[in-house]
């Protein structure tokens, strides 16, 4: 998955900057600290004290009478005021003791060769992380994926971990659960009203849920993408050309999980993104996704032809040992489908798929990536890393929707995915890109149908091309709708993409409205556990508690800052009214008035006889407004 | 319409600001100039030189070889170079001669009384407008409203002016599209693939679209609400506590339809509301909107229980004279519906609907505008001012959507729509508010049951309730979604929504997203000529074009300096790659080569033939592909 400009991202080539890096100059600050009003806090799963699993905890004003309300956290330990953080030393590893028991046989990591990192001169070189890693890999006879364990029947504690983060931490059902999911519209999907590790494993086992986790990866705080779960939302982020420190490209990926979201794809390209990958996998509590592409092209000094499977492979297996969670294969692009583009008004925009085509047209063959696939399947399973099978050939405009080259690439994709099951790995399918409202639907239906309902990891899709500089909202809309539709993972677009590098700003609004979609299509499919939040706020908004209102935002700081400009004194966040109607009149005031009259059940009886007199039915009598409210 | 937190509005009430106005200190200056990399042109009706229409050209760059695109223009003259504008004369009028044909009785204008102004001492007055503005009104046996004037089967000036304007000011259909409205879902809309004034005429007597158009309103260029047509956007504006001039206030009205505002509501309160409104309509090439039970209020004192019919009507008969084009009218907001509202999670959020729910409590009577809804007719039919019937009882809030309340009150504005087309006026209906995605077709579904397809202008919906700070994304999701099901006027909703007050930046930014939304409502319609800006926009894209791409999106200015931020240098705009691939590669040039190799024919067919020796179908015939992709 890549959009056409991921974040932070800098072909080092083209730059007219090169600056030398001295090591002692290094910083080894992120961004830590409680996200405003809320506490970070960690919940064993039922009858397992050894897992924990972190959520916020958003405590409420007295007077609301509620318990705090709980939700999903991805921002690892680095919200945790208690948690001391120090990036060279990179996070506690709470999947270590689950690895371990798996006997998986420790090896000796690949020596770090110079291409690795570019060709970075000493001088040039962002140092080696000095965080303790050791590389294991899983054998042939032995059970290594999720998938593979979910086949034969276990539960893993990544599962245990996972249905107890996707309930929030509750330990039974929300109230009105049943009625929630009963509400919505799921598309076909399975959302039970709770989830148990059960539920879990059998939906890995199904193939309709990936659970990325490179039994390298240690650090992760396991994450589920699967349709029948909370919608997940996706990040990208790269190296700077001028990269002033590791921390300093650690914190992309702190900022990205500290608004929400759910994997980090670190899309780096030219010197020292071997050592740069490192750091950032070891101080990641998130799945990591690469293009091993990228890598390979920078190998081969960014000509395509040059391109081999030799290089590849060795790619493969050098990102594996790293602990890379899953992998965009580019394995879909075939020879045959490159004329299919040919008359597009966009040709093929995807980076990773203009690389395949260009080596598929150069050298008159059919795609290394396609004919090795198995082979590729091989290396991925032994390190349980997730297939995300990239759609290449997706179009790049709303002219190319829908048409010949994308779904003749998802009919590959399609039978790539049995392949890859077959061999005992995960799969998940990127998806689109730019499609206008009326074709989004058949791109979830055709995908469930070719896919054997793998799960769909969608960019966007944008709705209309004619806004650069919003296609952060353009795409949102489409984000939404097929995240509603079926999409398991949304990939977030920032509002610079088309144009330029996403800053600091742009990642936190790219990741801020993508959050939204992805909680607007869990409200749509009837998640049980969704609309509490919801609830929650609006409440808080109904009774004028304004800094419960901020704190159960999506972006608190925000939220309390456009309020204070308003209003700016202490004395109007705790007032009730709103900057709309003052003190004197507020809608608000008069719908408790209507409420207390209302709860006076014998006042409302009386009037509705009175009126009734003159012939009027001005008062639906209080069981008939119960019978319909309820 | 209005939202919780109107635009630039300011309860006068409550401020502590108390600044007084000098009538020598005001500035007449408001944004002019062209849209960066666009020409405002003005383009006669077919066969009817008298009648102007404006539209947008975007010249694109000669090696394009591409003719100008044309784009729907609502900025008025303030954005023709060549119009001198001057806000104490008032714009031209080119509706005054249509309008003297009709024989209309010129009357005396009411006289303007002190509680109108909000009883401004002379010192905090905003001067009378000195715009020449003579006051008409229709008599009972003449046509007046635009309705009239279609049922008898007569075209209008403005019916014909809205056809060339609808298509652009093309002459004839543009290329593919008859296949662009069939390619479309549009849920039973009559879009055809080329407007004609018939058309007009025949969907404005089916009450399916409305021209607000008052006869005091010369100003005006007509625009049509209809789901036939292109969804329009609406922007709420109102006066500040702080008002220096009547320039500023004319200002927000400029700002808001240079960046594609349809209509404008003005929802101001406090002092000075009548003149101001009178500087802004003179001033107002679209359509303005009230809520005249605003200003009532304020007659008595912001008191709810002291509204009178009588001073309700003397309101009417006052915005009436001014020329505002439409009203909204909260009639449906009956006695008998408050109860339902009682146990809801967010009670009444609606301004109006809290004024006449408070009102019908204190007093124990059915509401005011209810009972005299008839003679609301026979006013507002008089100067062809257009029903916007009010949602007074929308929901607040996720958990409130789609309620009791809800619906019985849309219940009633079906039975009101029937009686104000009887009594010959033009009608629109008025909706929600906070609605989960899932939820929103069946408000479109029960409005057009309900209304007898008149025309729908909603409010978002807000998808989540999670995300102030954020609302427009929010609202923007399901602007879309339910614009392509059948709105036909999107009520926008700014960042600050909630919060506090929309400044400049917000009500940008709040226009722009609602643009989107309407955009890719009208491309998921099938709109024939929606497509055309998409797809020159990514011709632009895919050729490099940088320029071109700038200027045929929404916000040229922001989409350039995005770009600008990263690719700073002149000759990177003219560069044939982009700032994450670089010179040196790139998935666009790849594309190129394919296209090119592509249209050697002859040499994809050999290569066809070669591969195909071996047993591989590498290459699909070029017939095959162009059989795919024609």
């Amino acid at each position: 998955m890549l959009s056409c400009f991921p974040s932070w991202f800098v072909e080092v080539k083209m730059g007219d900057i090169s600056q030398n890096l001295k090591p002692e100059t290094i910083v080894d600050q992120v961004t830590t600290g409680a996200i405003e009003g809320s506490q970070k806090r960690w919940s064993s799963a039922p009858g397992r004290p050894d897992i924990r699993v972190p959520y916020r905890e958003i405590a409420l004003h007295p007077s609301a009478n509620e318990e705090a309300v709980r939700v999903y956290d991805t921002s690892g330990p680095y919200t945790d005021e208690n948690a001391s953080i120090d990036v060279k030393k990179g996070l506690e590893k709470p999947r270590a003791s689950w690895i371990a028991q798996r006997g998986f046989a420790q090896q000796k990591a690949r020596d770090v060769k110079p291409e690795d990192n570019g060709f970075a001169s000493e001088m040039q070189a962002v140092p080696v992380c000095p965080a303790q890693h050791d590389v294991y890999s899983g054998a042939q006879a032995k059970l290594v994926t999720q998938y593979e364990f979910a086949k034969a029947g276990i539960i893993t504690e990544e599962m245990i971990y996972i249905a107890h983060r996707e309930n929030a931490c509750r330990e039974k059902m929300a109230e009105g659960s049943e009625m929630r999911r009963a509400d919505g519209e799921d598309f076909g999907a399975s959302i039970p009203p709770f989830i148990t590790p059960e539920f879990v494993r059998e939906e890995v086992a199904r193939g309709r849920a990936v659970i990325p986790a490179n039994i390298n990866h240690p650090e992760l705080e396991p994450v589920i993408i699967g349709r029948s779960f909370l919608v997940k939302v996706n990040a990208n982020i790269g190296n700077s050309a001028v990269t002033s420190s590791a921390a300093e490209e650690v914190d992309k990926l702190v900022w990205a999980i500290r608004w929400g979201a759910d994997t980090v794809m670190d899309l780096s390209t030219g010197r020292n993104i071997h050592n740069i990958r490192d750091w950032i996998i070891r101080n990641s509590p998130v799945p990591i996704g690469t293009v091993p592409l990228y890598q390979a092209l920078e190998k081969v000094g960014g000509v395509p032809e040059k391109l081999t499977w030799e290089i590849f492979r060795d790619t493969l297996i050098e990102q594996a040992e790293q602990g890379v969670d899953y992998f965009t294969i580019h394995a879909g692009v075939r020879l045959q489908h490159v004329p299919l583009t040919a008359k597009r008004t966009t040709g093929i925009v995807s980076r990773g798929g203009s690389i395949m085509a260009s080596w598929c047209l150069a050298h008159h063959r059919e795609s290394f990536l396609y004919e090795h696939f198995e082979d590729i399947c091989d290396i991925m399973r032994q390190y349980d890393i997730s297939f995300s099978l990239g759609d290449g050939l997706r179009p790049g405009s709303i002219a190319d929707a829908n048409d010949a080259a994308q779904f003749a690439e998802l009919e590959t994709l399609g039978e790539l995915t049995k392949i890859a099951w077959a061999k005992g790995c995960q799969v998940m399918i990127e998806g689109p890109g730019h499609v206008p409202m009326h074709k989004i639907r058949a791109n979830v239906t055709k995908q469930l149908k070719e896919c054997g309902e793998a799960p769909f990891y969608t960019l966007g899709p944008l709705t209309t091309d004619i806004a650069p500089g919003y296609d952060h909202i353009t795409s949102g809309i489409g984000a939404a709708m097929i995240g509603w539709f079926g999409t398991a993972m949304l990939c977030y677009v920032t509002p610079k993409e088309h144009l330029g590098l996403p800053d600091r700003s742009d990642v936190k609004t790219g990741v801020i409205t993508y959050r939204i979609a992805a909680h607007a299509a869990d409200l749509a499919k009837g998640h049980p556990t969704a609309q509490l939040r919801d609830d929650a706020l609006s409440r808080a908004r109904f009774e004028f508690r304004w800094e419960d209102q901020f704190n159960l935002s999506l972006d608190p700081d925000t939220a309390r800052s456009f309020h204070d400009e308003t209003l700016p004194k202490q004395a109007h966040k705790t007032a009730h009214f709103c900057s709309m109607c003052g003190p004197k009149f507020c809608s608000m005031k008069i719908s408790h008035d209507i409420r207390r009259e209302a709860e006076r059940k014998e006042g409302m009886e009386q009037m509705k006889d009175v009126f009734q007199e003159h012939g009027h039915k001005l008062y639906v009598p209080q069981e008939e407004v119960d019978a319909v409210i309820d």
